[in-house]
């Protein structure tokens, strides 16, 4: 979901933006118009994300599934490895691209932990000459969520698609963090980036131009040309998020999301169940079962019949799924909600 | 430029789509709505392209830049090599950009030819173990148009991205086409790639999933979050295409406008000059000189006086470049042919 606010400012401005005579999908990305866009867009990131000045944001297109390629790309090399902690559906994907250019192994194997959980401090196993370790901050299929960055002495690599915007990034732990827009940021078509520029130098040379962080950096993401509708949206995304009181306020709402929903659960009697440990449960991605799948697909059915739409759980994993992102109103919240406690008492 | 009854209707659906109660921005890529416009830009594609049944369409995210990777990522091995008929500043990248993957080499080395032209029949010269001769159909910044398709026995890719939609593709000869949407089809921020279905079993299987064609095939380009308002936008300008004839009107309307520039360049007895040798000239890209830099900077910012803007040649050759893409509309061509007969008028 996106504020109406925003979708009623991006249609007014649709057919001809700022008096140019022309869309802004008509316009050159070397335009000054686009310009001030692109460069507004930029500085909203890193201003919002609360980013340090050693960081460069980059907009790269093929969202976080380009990243799984880009990261070891550029960070391994035959004498050096990546740790990835397999937390679930999306880090086990990570690695697996991965190893495709080089050693990767995962540093935590979480495929057999239950019920669900992110690994605890001393878990987490680094090799010798381990480059990174690469964390994904939220799993959404198994609604587990990375509260306790891993302590260990080498930079981590985050992929933050599915939590982005939710709360603050310990930005000195960390050398990139990447996440696709679409989940709290914006339309789908990009990932933001942010990389310690003084890595930049030790990124792969020997890669195909789009797929090296230093060109991107070099050249403001404007190598090529940008998805520039999607960096628009963005950049309204980020304003609007600032006006509503930036990162604390969007971690707040978040946090009361969440609350909502998991107290619902956890205050059912036993009706509703959530597999995760309580330190690790996502905020964005609330899961939870009833007693059988046939109540759960009941559970689904009469939710949607009542404008609660996208409950169902992944296929991989059935049950019931909330997905709880910025833009989700506390009424749509509270709608659900409400709906658990009827259903409950409806079909005992 | 974008036709306005496309704007417009873009417009109109942009806050909530067919009666869905929501933006598409805001839809999951899984949803039935979303399914249809995705298959209906798909087969669209094809349809309008005249693309025959055995070649499978993909939408992939990074425009043509990421296919320069992604064609000797999959269809390279230690024991082929690629060439590349290197007719340009595009060619160059694509070229520079498959020697990180294996054994590339130029076929044909068009940087020393005076005046520009793309090779005869006999000039691009294949290797022993070649597997694709790699072609760039249209030069933007030389202003080069390749007329003749190389006669080699080893199949063709083409970067078609600056004359897509402006003339038929002789699909028996190729193996892949490719090209960013953003010159004739669409905003900016994804590729359309044609790849021939029985090849997908050679592509190389040891890369990341997003740079591997056969999983993009496989997964109707839906594997992971497609970017949807790009691929919405595409589906709206091939229809708008059909609507208006077909490729075979886009022909026609490309050589028309084409036509009237070159004719007001070769009746301006000399005052106009084009460097591109006659059989090869762009019909979308037409670069002209003046007899010096001075002039071209005068004629250029007059020009933009009179609306007729972005006619700065590259800065790389300098000069002046009339970009004629689809949707720019014959009344344009005519306002910039009547501003050249009144400039060499004024400025003789």
């Amino acid at each position: 979901m996106l504020p109406e606010s925003i979708l009623r400012e991006a249609q007014s401005e649709f057919f001809e933006l700022s008096g140019s005579g022309m869309s802004l999908l008509e316009m050159s990305h070397r335009s000054p118009l686009y310009d001030e866009i692109h460069e507004g867009a930029r500085a909203r990131s890193k201003s919002v994300f609360e980013v340090p000045d050693e960081f460069e944001v980059l907009f790269i297109q093929g969202g976080a599934m380009l990243q799984f390629s880009m990261v070891p790309m550029n960070f391994l090399a035959d004498d050096v490895s990546g740790a990835y902690v397999d937390s679930g559906a999306w880090a086990s994907k990570a690695l697996a691209d991965a190893r495709m250019y080089g050693e990767a192994y995962a540093a935590w194997d979480g495929s057999d932990v239950s019920p669900s959980r992110m690994p605890d401090q001393g878990e987490v196993e680094i090799r010798p000459d381990t480059r990174y370790l690469h964390v994904t901050s939220n799993e959404t299929i198994g609604g587990v969520r990375m509260v306790e960055w891993p302590e260990v002495d080498i930079p981590l690599i985050g992929d933050m698609s599915s939590d982005y915007m939710s709360r603050p990034i310990p930005w000195d732990r960390f050398d990139l963090v990447y996440g696709g827009v679409q989940k709290n940021l914006g339309p789908a078509g990009m990932a933001v980036v942010f990389v310690r520029r003084s890595i930049l130098e030790e990124t792969s040379k020997h890669l195909g131009t789009y797929l090296r962080y230093d060109i991107h950096a070099d050249n403001r993401s404007l190598f090529n040309t940008p998805p520039v509708f999607t960096i628009w949206m963005t950049g309204k995304m980020l304003s609007w998020i600032e006006s509503e009181g930036g990162l604390a306020e969007m971690e707040r709402r978040t946090n009361q999301r969440a609350a909502k929903v998991y107290d619902a659960i956890d205050s059912s009697g036993g009706y509703y169940t959530n597999p995760v440990a309580v330190r690790d449960r996502s905020l964005t991605n609330v899961v939870f079962n009833l007693a059988n799948a046939e109540l759960e697909t009941r559970f689904v059915a009469q939710a949607a019949k009542n404008d609660l739409v996208n409950l169902k759980g992944h296929r991989s994993v059935g049950g019931v799924r909330a997905s709880l992102y910025n833009a989700m109103p506390m009424a749509g919240v509270d709608a659900l909600v409400a709906f658990m406690d009827d259903f409950q008492a409806g079909n005992v």
